[in-house]
């Protein structure tokens, strides 16, 4: 099987030409849907893409990403979970592609993961499809890190993290980050996983597998600890060239304390990105008795693409 | 007993004449720590205070705030916790205001808020002693929050959030914010904190008194709850005139959420702040079963000061 794929997402496009699985040829520029005005989008689509529509006239061309988004080409509504290929194949939107083809934007996917409480994702549906995973949990680290509960092949339900995002703000534009200093030393990392602990919301196995019962929940609250990371940092307990790597240490623990929360925690776990972030949080998820394994983001995107357009 | 008092803090130069604990002269300007060099103090302070210096040659002098910093006039160090007035009181730093004059700084404290997890507060402690709360718990609201713990009339540890410097990030520098609308419909403030609730630790004390166990504890992690706020706006279940105030009742019931947890819950606690940000907490409290007073700030840094004054 062969066809065309873009992930559109907000600052960069990049195509793939694939034939049974395999990548025969890419294309990327920082032409990202937030860089595009309304009708754009054809013509940059054409100019990166033009020379493959040609060559193969029957491949199906697929979107994926942003560019479902209402910023983007034609708005591609969420798919409602339990969403699994078939289902989201069946909410696929059609866009002219000029010259009389067509090509098909994925939807995103949107969940209710508590009661009341509503999330969304747009592009990472496909990668967790396509991440191997029929039954368990898989994370999607980024700028804003998804946590999806997959159940019998289908996303069942997700949760969005702001962790990257947030890791810019404080580290970069706040008083908080404002003493670090570079070259970082990555040490850090793990004593701002230990911190995090203080927010994990139960006594720590080691003390009670010691015997000792801490004498309440664990949960002084992130915006405390964000504040603690520049309070040990002012007073030379922290090393200035650890407070950067602290916070990401700090801002990761958290969130895999929430979405051990909300999710059944399991003895091993998918995550879709590559070095050197995916280290890290096989390292942080380590300490929480957790076997991760890697898969490649390219791979899940290619695999997840091919079960939605395999439903015909 | 008359005495002359300078607020001095990152952006604000505030100077009081105090006499009898009634404020009878005040002088205000921009010339925070932060926009002077080293040196510049003693020129601005005679400046701002001179009159009032010539007038009361037996005055005491006293200067509190990040003016004691490192950024600041001179180091006052840290008093370690836990600090009463006669603790603070042997702790003063001189410093010569010229003209055979001298002033003394209030040091900030330092405490251990849990076996290895430091925090400092500069200014607070002052009127956090001028509270009126022997024994009890104070919370300062303000860019940074502090809550107090207060045994004996000492200060006996403290806890630092990041709340109100949080609440620019996210409004106004982050993805979250941008679809917010203005003028804002302060009916989001109570949805922000309904949603910090899936963040308490607990299962709801309505379901619990309805008899209804939650299935586990509610610590959905507030990294994912920022970006549920943006979830929620996008796909229309949130107004975006109620952004803004969502993001301040989350970002509050979760330092609400933190504080309650380190702290013994009271039944009544001091607010010192003044309107509307008092009533906001005095709300959040309300919903935990918390009583708040409210003290104004002007009124506790004053009394605190005497306190610590009158130790000799």
């Amino acid at each position: 099987m062969r066809f065309i794929l873009v992930d559109w997402g907000t600052t960069r496009f990049r195509g793939f030409l694939v034939e049974d699985g395999a990548i025969t040829g890419r294309v990327s520029a920082d032409e990202g849907v937030s860089a595009l005005k309304g009708g754009d989008h054809p013509g940059v689509f054409r100019r990166h893409c033009g020379p493959w529509l040609e060559a193969y006239p029957d491949a199906p061309v697929a979107l994926v990403g942003m560019v479902g988004s209402r910023e983007g080409w034609t708005v591609a509504p969420y798919a409602p979970c339990p969403a699994g290929p078939a289902d989201i194949a069946r909410a696929l939107i059609p866009v002219d592609l000029g010259g009389g083809r067509m090509g098909r934007i994925v939807p995103g996917a949107v969940c209710e993961v508590e009661p009341g409480a509503v999330d969304v994702m747009r592009g990472e549906e496909t990668l967790a499809l396509g991440a191997g995973v029929a039954d368990g949990l898989v994370c999607l680290p980024g700028t804003h890190p998804k946590w999806v509960e997959m159940r019998g092949g289908r996303i069942h339900r997700f949760a969005t993290y702001l962790t990257g995002e947030a890791y810019d703000l404080f580290r970069n534009h706040s008083m908080v980050g404002r003493p670090a200093t570079e070259p970082e030393d990555p040490a850090g990392f793990d004593l701002g996983l230990d911190a995090a602990g203080r927010n994990a919301g139960e006594a720590e196995p080691v003390l009670r597998s010691a015997g000792i019962e801490a004498p309440r929940a664990r949960r002084a609250g992130l915006l405390h600890l964000l504040f603690g990371a520049r309070a040990a940092t002012v007073t030379g307990r922290l090393p200035p060239a650890q407070l950067g790597p602290y916070l990401s240490g700090l801002l990761t623990g958290d969130e895999i304390n929430g979405a051990l929360s909300l999710f059944p925690a399991p003895e091993a776990m998918t995550i879709v990105a590559g070095s050197p972030r995916a280290d890290l949080y096989v390292r942080a998820l380590a300490r929480r008795g957790i076997e991760a394994r890697i898969k490649s983001p390219e791979e899940a995107l290619i695999a997840g693409l091919g079960l939605i357009l395999a439903q015909g």
